[in-house]
């Protein structure tokens, strides 16, 4: 069971952003480098997060990539229910393409979904605030 | 987020093995024929569940598989936690291959850690009873 490296990447650079200084802004090519991943990767990421409203974007001198929100009002499960985009635990979450034959009766298929729900409970429990706490200590790391 | 089809699949074994009638065995090959999947697929996932203390394989005439356990007392957080070998939600659950530079400091990993907790003590307040606890149709969907 993993989160795809989307939703990490996602987590990454908004942490990234949260704890920049007031006014401040970034790049995807600053981002990338802090945390030594592609470029190319972080594209769409970011382009998705902009979609989403949680980052924005400007062009030109003094442009560049900054949170959209206040870190307190965004929810980690959120985040994650956004940018996760397959929550099909297993086959038959998807009625599409399920070909097991106890779907219709099945109790793992509920039980399954209501632990998501929980996951993702959890999750919500904490906003993006809770989770770059110590954002001095954050910008250190990021820098060596 | 999925569970990996090794999952999926002994979980799938379980229910069926759990609504045989009492002293009934089944084969891989007729187990494989009812959710109409791969012999091949299942072979492992069998083993598998041989070896973790689930099932008995039994050869020769009269021989088959059967669970080797009481479906009450087998909960299915146990189960899933047991079958689904990669929990590293986010890269840096994994020390030997993280690079992420915030992994000493960072709260998120902690929190989709506990999330993960939560999630399987909500599978294991069920067990595989509970989930075939209509057994008789789930009989009648898998001779379908």
């Amino acid at each position: 069971m993993r989160l795809t490296y989307y939703t990490d990447y996602s987590l990454r650079v908004l942490m990234y952003l949260a704890v920049l200084e007031e006014g401040q802004k970034s790049s995807i090519g600053d981002i990338a480098r802090s945390y030594g991943i592609s470029e190319n990767h972080l594209i769409k990421v970011v382009h998705e997060l902009g979609k989403l409203g949680l980052i924005a974007t400007s062009r030109g001198r003094g442009g560049g990539i900054k949170l959209a929100v206040d870190p307190k009002s965004v929810r980690i499960g959120d985040i994650v229910r956004q940018t996760e985009k397959d929550f099909d635990l297993v086959e038959c979450f998807d009625v599409l393409t399920n070909t097991c034959k106890l779907s219709s009766s099945c109790k793992l298929k509920h039980l399954l979904a209501s632990a998501l729900q929980v996951y993702l409970n959890k999750l919500n429990e904490y906003t993006l605030a809770d989770i770059v706490e110590d954002p001095s200590t954050i910008q250190i790391l990021l820098q060596e």
